[in-house]
């Protein structure tokens, strides 16, 4: 992968509204795999130095998602090993290889909180949601068989909630979709809030999709149960971010151009800990704040 | 207006998604005028009957709306003085002339409402507004000379906010538009938070457009004032209400038909008294729930 190709994927992880966080940091890890095997290099020092560059400018691509920080710090920590290989194409083989291992480590780390989560969820239960986490897909298609029935809001501006009844029409879960503002009212229903993570800080604090502070605090004005879960890749060891949450293009909303009038669009909220019930991860279910 | 059109204009009113509940509720009596010009009667009691029907039908077309109720109700009582009258053109211009004075009151108590909150708000201040109240918007005009910013959200499903926005660009007054799952971000940069309202309980608690209750939530956990401000014709007397909050057509989401999804609309929420900082009428502004 040569400078312009990796440029161009950079940008379409910067870009990307699609993918979550573990997804798109298994992709970064896909774009180092493929930059060890093919990019340009003479030498082994060489290599591993254009590999630090290149993994420094993917882990700070998305700063509100842990995983991608995580994995790519991971991985670079790896490259001592690497560096001291003297064959090139040796070189190149263990690191392409180590970023394969962090993607498969990555995936066994959702599909253990998912276990975990559906385990301690169990049968016949409504749950709400917000935005769409791939890992609570994940819990949802575990429990698809069990009864569960699911609320979930459209999370504007790019309705992602949309996706996620489409998915869940296919799986045969009945659900209920909802605009962002009914949230207040519909969480009464459900027996439980289900919520995926960009990133956890120390405290228990959650970084998700804009809106999920408020889903929060209707649930617990109503004595709701609010779970996170995800893996520990999405801990953060830092209790600040690096800079302030992402913010992306106005015109997603499709509001009118007027004079005076100013649009933003900030994509993630803070939900803090004293808001969150339970916090599952592969390890278990935690039931209070560090 | 005969039947016909009667059930026609009641018809239109019940599908009005663009005007508020006083609007409404001077729409109302506006038909009473009308009607009482130019309806079938032999002679006054069949007049007042007829009359009395219809300002029932009119009181029950919008059971979220307060001014509508009141307005039909005071209406309504006024017309044991028609029924006193012997001459049927006199007792049917003294009806219409009625509804036309109740307007007037109706229009001056809104004015009042503005002008008291106008004053107790004062220069400079940045508001968030939820939804589109033609109160607030009374209340943006007056200040629009003094300094004020308005954030306001798009209010779905309908986007009302947008037409806001617009009505503000035209004003001359900066404002900052979000989606209403960004009102959790954006109410730490609001001094204060101004709703209209639908209703007022005898509690103090307030049924507003939804998101409200969500909008007040965050306002009262970041420590932001949040008032309402509303003529007395909004208060209700009955603390039940007496039906279920209105639901709307589905449709107005937008969201893709799937088999297994269902998608319901419901227009309003109730905001407890407890998140209420401050009540504004036409008589003054009020810090305590009664």
């Amino acid at each position: 992968m040569d400078e312009d190709a990796f440029l161009v994927a950079l940008q379409a992880l910067r870009a990307d509204r699609v993918q979550g966080a573990s997804e798109l940091a298994r992709q970064g890890l896909g774009i180092l795999a493929e930059s060890a095997l093919g990019m340009a290099a003479g030498d082994v020092p060489e290599l591993c130095r254009q590999l630090r560059a290149r993994a420094g400018q993917l882990r700070q691509a998305r700063p509100s998602m842990s995983p991608l920080e995580h994995l790519m710090q991971c991985w670079s920590e790896g490259l001592e090993e690497v560096a001291s290989e003297d064959d090139l194409a040796v070189a190149r083989r263990i690191a392409a290889e180590r970023a394969t291992e962090l993607v498969e480590r990555s995936r066994q780390a959702v599909a253990g909180v998912v276990a975990v989560a559906a385990a301690a969820i169990g049968a016949g239960k409504t749950l709400l949601t917000h935005s769409l986490s791939s890992t609570v897909v994940g819990v949802l298609r575990a429990l698809a068989g069990q009864g569960v029935r699911v609320i979930l809001s459209e999370s504007r501006p790019l309705n992602e909630g949309y996706r996620l009844a489409r998915l869940l029409s296919e799986l045969g879960v009945p659900s209920r979709l909802i605009t962002d503002a009914q949230i207040g009212l519909a969480v009464a229903e459900a027996d439980l809030v289900l919520v995926g993570a960009d990133s956890l800080f120390p405290d228990g604090s959650l970084v998700n999709k804009v809106g999920t502070y408020l889903l929060a605090l209707a649930a617990h004005d109503q004595g709701v149960p609010f779970w996170v879960c995800c893996e520990r890749f999405k801990h953060r060891a830092d209790p600040l971010l690096p800079q302030q949450l992402e913010r992306m293009d106005p015109a997603e909303l499709g509001a009118p151009a007027l004079p005076g009038v100013q649009i933003e669009n900030p994509y993630f909220d803070i939900t803090p800990s004293r808001l969150i019930s339970a916090w599952i991860d592969e390890l278990g279910v935690r039931r209070a704040a560090p």
